[in-house]
């Protein structure tokens, strides 16, 4: 019963858009990340996060919302976008 | 160069220090948190993150915030707060 729905490639994609989104309305390029960061965020690897082909882990999502100077859950899709493998949100 | 800093004990405990933080302050046992899950969060993962043992998913990050009803920021530790392998925040 273990499920790998943490790698589906929607969820993936979803977050990359996001991941684009931010960054482009920074107006920043791949490489302008990669150098700001100081290579920690490499061009080619931010680009396969973009493209929802890897998807980023928790610390790394983390270091780049801060590098963009927004909150974390801006860099993340919206539960309930259609992605949601358990669907609506539970009321509690 | 393929760092592996996404995976220091670190950084899992400090993400695990803030999960059983907010987990209490909504008076929420694992059981409770496992059955309000419908199970997608045994108790026994959630121990182990908790615990810094596993790191969660960003997927996982992010339902378990939808979950507690709090914004995925409020899940992980601030940067800066002495676990940031980089230091201190980028001025930008």
């Amino acid at each position: 019963m273990t499920m790998t729905e943490e790698m589906t490639p929607a969820y993936a994609r979803h977050v990359g858009e996001r991941l684009r989104n931010i960054r482009r309305q920074q107006g920043l390029s791949l490489q302008a990340v990669e150098e700001q960061s100081g290579r920690e965020f490499k061009a080619s690897v931010l680009g396969a996060y973009e493209r929802g082909e890897r998807i980023i882990s928790v610390l790394r999502l983390q270091r780049l919302a801060h590098l963009y100077g927004v909150p974390v859950d801006q860099l993340l899709p919206r539960i309930g976008d259609g992605q949601s493998p358990r669907g609506q949100a539970r009321s509690r």
